[in-house]
């Protein structure tokens, strides 16, 4: 199969100009200011940008969460992100208790193969238990099996959290495997005893979920991850960081040069606590963790972004539906499952109020939704960016078309949407993997089985 | 009894002046240029500095650790500490194994009883144990007995160490009683780690003590304090900083104006890594925790402490004998017991280097050593300063006799003396307590029970 | 003359006790708990505080400006100070076009011969000219008559600025002669710039005042200082801080431990730019330089000061009176003379604002208005503390007493009050100056003469 | 005519991908992984690395100096460049005394008329005289000529330093034209008090250049720089950083997001202060401004450059023979003319010793050498990267070979080379400009004239 997407304004990390790009078979293979060639399909760019495509390095596609699981399959999942410009996403494969490592990383294996991706998907593996059944010998064969990133929850006490002695470990074993550490930066021992203080108090609204988590509690767990990270000599990222109380360190990492980086996600730019105090139980639906934060926060982030504090923008999409699911905590915020939509919404998002409003170029769009998660993750240059010989992976994305974004017209599973109501300029039109046509005039085109496993390159490898 | 003293340079925190102080019973009565009353004693310091009684708020006497017992009971070491020109300790009362609260702090008069102090004494009341026999509620009662300070420990883990959980709530405890929070600062996960990594090596030797305990260790557990009682409301007080890593978050902490501080001890200042290699088992000498750091440091420290970011300069005075003590640790160095003597040094060694040599000012150092440990301590106005109505806690002090320090001149039981063959100038000359003389000549004059327990006041008050 | 102050809350800058102060002739001779002397005159402090006289190093009494001249003489200004707990002030010695610099000095010695003062008066000197008549030698010699500081302005372009070559060649004698560098930090070429391109532009209201002298200017000229007086190793000492541009490169060098401090005055912690904007020409009352600024600075001054950023709070007391002085720049404000007055009602804005609403301790009051001023300038231990020997300029403070500032029961000859209307509680009750009392049950009972000149020593020196 | 440059490893800022490179004209057609097509020239980089010509916005070609002129035309100044695999330099046009700014335009688009050059060329107009014979308007006018970049020097006073006046007024006017302002941050004043005081006192020798220019000086006016571009709304770049205290300034607008940025210069990275105090008069061959500095700079450089504090690295190429021109300050090193060569070695410099010595990668370097000058003077994405339709600017680079920098192969005027005798692996091979080629296994094949004067875009303009 071959593709000739023609006259677009080709966008990398670094680049700005308009070309042709011809596709044979699933990479690129020849790009030029006007091509000559014969192709089996093409695609009019005139007037688009071409990108590449968006790659989520923080889902959590069919995922168990204090009894009840995220509400998008790997078929759901994937096809949402396909319709907003993701062709890769790489999901948190989590060690349930009972699972030695091997049988977790199985365990999602399974997921993908019952419910198949339409886009290409990696796994993390996250580390829950390091006392019965995991093991450091089998955490070192993880990468073999490409899958080079660890993640540790630093809260959550009594469920997933571990403790210093687990997350220092992994750090060591990552030092030596090449390996890139993950962490959930929060202080769950205070957490733990706030949470317990609030409800003893009668406080029980959505709202708390935020006063019992405060952002000094994401902020000193950061500092400690990337201390210890640094003390083992192992890479670091930590995730979804949410506040200033996180940024800092992390800027201070930056500033010493030392091997810690931060991703925020989307709903951090946009959604502050007062949405938690919303009438009814609507509050429930930011019910995610970190929680929203006071609003001068998203400036903070924004800074960050643009002054390479923070490098990459992920979604941390955990759908669990309204009805049914964050109803399970209509009396008791901590029952309430932790998590949010957003797979889809991410690069209409980011264009409209980061690059449109001018808060960052349209270069850094692409390097903090493509390019940075693809080095990171071990599938640059594969992917991330568009050069003859990488995958295409592409989205052909209308800068001037307009949209609402809203939950009856997006894809996931889930029944509410963040931004619902949100009205943007600029949506991806033509998305490929592979070469493979995704999404094509709002039609999804593939099918389940397009995506499949990607094996990743250790930290700093290609 | 009435003491005068005639003629001395007087020197406070703020003040430096000539003048003759008068004392009535326990405490200056009266302060004038030259006065002329009758005194049952009149001591000449005419070409001697008076300060006020130095306060050392951080010894160990007669503490059980590691099986063995340090060295100096409250009548040794407050000898020590009286010719040091130290007039109050204040010591740390250990709650152990199987004990309650009320029970430590039994434990701990019943030894000020047994071995009665020359020098008045308080107690920080140290918990280890909030699971099986510490209550929050015995926590709570400790500053009614005059015992304000509560002291955690977050490293030797599997002995004395709390897990964040405890430390937090000690610290919500302190914010509604007033008590400061004290911590020793060591990330004890990763340092146990780490000891049990090198033994298994076959690295014994006294060095690493040290390479087990990196200052990254000490930064991110004073880091993490810092942060939590922050988030808890309770002033926060680290003790024995030693290096840039845990000088960082504190400045941070004044910087912000929080109510976080932090003390380096005489040690630090002098005593480098590289004295953990000396040849034979010398290096034990200096195995206390914090270990020696590189030298470097000690410009860091100095620099702390004369902008304002560290507070005070206390000893750490928890003698071990090198023979018989120390030794326990000759083919383990995990267990040389950790300390190392102090209190009868701190005093000369400041003025000389510090004073002496440019460092610090005169009245800065009164405030190191005297008025900011009473502050912080609940002792300030009746100990710390020389003021009417204050305790006759005074040094007359020769700024011009040289001595060279040893352990075959100094009052601990201790067999070794960190600064052996150091020569200074200038000395405690004559040592009094609430108007009794304690030394005297060179000679001690007072009789054990001249010291007694000191009920101090909660945080911030008188 | 013997003066017995019975019974006060004596308060000095590190001390806080109830006591008696006797004072025999001029200065302090006893300080007891209870006081058994027999004296010409006892005064009641009971229920009061006893605080050393304050000291205001930033005054410009008799100050010709534009054309005018401020409109407190020696004579009116002291009073008004002393009304306010003020007992020695520090003016600006203004080297004027044509002088040498002894005349200048020549010049000042002779307004406070005419017009005598109530308190003491030492000279700052500050150099406008060192091309025509102004040398280095007569530079040098200022300190062997007392004046041992020197004052640049970096701003005034074409009236008194002074170029950098001439600022640092002051800098240069003064580390040779041991004088303190003084500077009015703005970048004059600049403002210079942005008046004539605003009043080009018909901008002439007072607000443009501010606006074209923006914070960034002052930031520039105090790095610009700190950096060029670290270079020629002179001690600086930055007047009349107003906005966090000129904090940060202060805070920049006490972290590094450079001698560079700064002041603030009380009308920036009170007045921000938004009085300018009043209605009428009633914007002119609050033309001063540097402008008030956006009120969020007040909050970083105070934050300053209370972590030691800042020194001292002085008043720049240069008062002209709204009619027929301000008046003159009623087209045109860069005709409205420059100043404010402010002598007076120091003590009270701080003691109410400061300590009283919780900002600032007693003790850091009296080091920011006395002992601090004192210290910088030459007059500690004889002035700045309450000790024996030194001079028995006190205030007793009524902290009970409530007061309304005004321009109607104020002091100086100026016809309107910046704190107008202002309530307060605490007031200086009774003040003396070197023993005799100045002010007494809110009388004046000195006459002028009752103060004079004072020889200063040189930095750092007593 | 067209070219074919086969199995490359193409390196851009953000790419790093082998590939064929096909060229039409003077731009970049057609790029693919195996391209199939007839070329007039082929040229093998298999094993080589294919990189955007390198753009260096600092030299100083036929620059006229204290009385003499620097010793490279614009012929042997690039020819140089092309060597060294630089493909275009802006130089900077100087307008002399007497001259108008369109004068000062005219007599550098005469010299190169008169002395071809074989790679491309920009002017930037460095203004000297906004009082006699420059004017606002000429300077405005000069971003229609395609001079986007006006520079000013803070030193050299009495020679060709602007008060802060014009360099206000010059950012006034570049913030409204769009154009960068550049700057020789340094503070002439003190400079030329410290050197004529060191002359005064007999001291002569080329060390004296570097100690009457302490590194202070230059963050002084940095600072300065900053604080007045940001005031006045223009962007700025700083040229040659060379210290941490011009470091610091440049990092705190960085993290502030303000439009300023800094360059540092090759020979700062390896030249440190001891080489100015090496025997004979050989000193002078290091004479150039800012100074060689203390080594411990080089790594805060480094930090500065890998952490994206510093954007740029240039030569400031200004070479002056070492017989007849450095031995005119034989008796006094102000008469030393400042300047140093480097042109032809800034690639290979870097690339052995930032890039192969772990301190940059690969794509960092082109950034520093091409990717960013390209975007900051008005290049990109004409020049600064390789992509269809860029100019075909490309340098064949052989990361293996090895070669010795010295004077007895290099390609200017000048008889030394700051690098004599250093050892480096990695040199350009075959160099292109606009698809000719210049340099062809170690000849020159291109003849004057190759080389034309660029049009540049204003400043964030393509
Ligand atoms: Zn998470
Ligand atoms: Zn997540
Ligand atoms: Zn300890
Ligand atoms: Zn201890
Ligand atoms: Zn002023
Ligand atoms: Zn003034
Ligand atoms: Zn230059
Ligand atoms: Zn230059």
């Amino acid at each position: 199969m071959s593709v000739l997407i023609k006259g677009g304004r080709i966008i990398t990390a670094a680049d700005d100009y308009v070309g042709d790009i011809f596709i044979e078979g699933e990479t690129v293979s020849l790009i030029g200011r006007s091509l000559d060639v014969r192709a089996e399909k093409v695609i009019d760019a005139s007037g688009r940008y071409v990108i590449p495509g968006c790659i989520d390095p923080h889902t959590h596609m069919e995922m168990p969460f204090g009894g009840t699981v995220s509400c998008d399959d790997f078929t759901s999942g994937t096809i949402s992100a396909a319709f907003g410009g993701t062709t890769t996403i790489v999901d948190f494969c989590l060690q349930q208790a009972g699972q030695t490592l091997p049988e977790a990383l199985e365990t999602w294996h399974e997921k993908i193969e019952r419910a198949k991706p339409v886009i290409d998907v990696g796994f993390h593996l996250a580390v829950t238990d390091l006392q019965e059944k995991g093991t450091l010998e089998d955490l070192a064969k993880a990468p073999e099996e490409g899958v080079t990133s660890y993640k540790l929850f630093m809260a959550y006490k009594g469920a997933i959290m571990v403790d210093d002695e687990t997350l220092f470990k992994v750090m060591q074993v990552a030092s030596e495997t090449g390996a890139l550490v993950m962490v959930h930066a929060e202080h769950g021992d205070s957490i733990d005893v706030l949470v317990k203080q609030a409800l003893a108090e009668g406080k029980t609204e959505p709202k708390w979920h935020a006063a019992t988590r405060p952002p000094i509690t994401e902020g000193e767990a950061t500092n400690r991850a990337v201390q210890l990270a640094h003390l083992a000599g192992a890479p670091l990222y930590v995730v979804h960081v949410s506040c200033k109380e996180a940024i800092d360190p992390i800027a201070r990492a930056r500033e010493a040069d030392w091997r810690a980086w931060g991703e925020t996600c989307t709903q951090y730019l946009f959604i502050d606590e007062s949405y938690l105090d919303r009438p009814g139980f609507e509050g429930a639906k930011y019910v995610y963790t970190p929680p929203p934060r006071p609003k001068e926060n998203q400036e903070h982030l924004w800074h960050a972004l643009s002054t390479g504090v923070l490098s990459v923008i992920s979604t941390d999409h955990c759908p669990f539906r309204f009805d049914g699911q964050k109803t399970l905590g209509k009396d008791d915020f901590s029952k309430i499952p932790n998590g949010g939509p957003g797979v889809e919404d991410r690069l209409m998002m980011i264009h409209n109020f980061g690059v449109r409003e001018g808060r960052i170029s349209l270069n850094r769009m692409v390097e903090l939704l493509s390019t940075a998660p693809a080095r990171f993750f071990g599938l640059y240059p594969r992917k991330g960016t568009i050069a003859v010989g990488s995958d295409a992976d592409l989205v052909v994305f209308d800068p001037n078309r307009k949209k609402t974004i809203s939950a009856e017209t997006h894809h996931s599973n889930i029944d509410y949407n963040l931004y619902e109501g949100t009205e943007v300029t600029g949506v991806p039109e033509t998305v490929l993997l592979r070469g493979q046509v995704l999404v094509e005039n709002g039609e999804l085109v593939a099918i389940p089985g397009a995506g499949r496993f990607v094996r990743r390159a250790r930290f700093g490898e290609e």
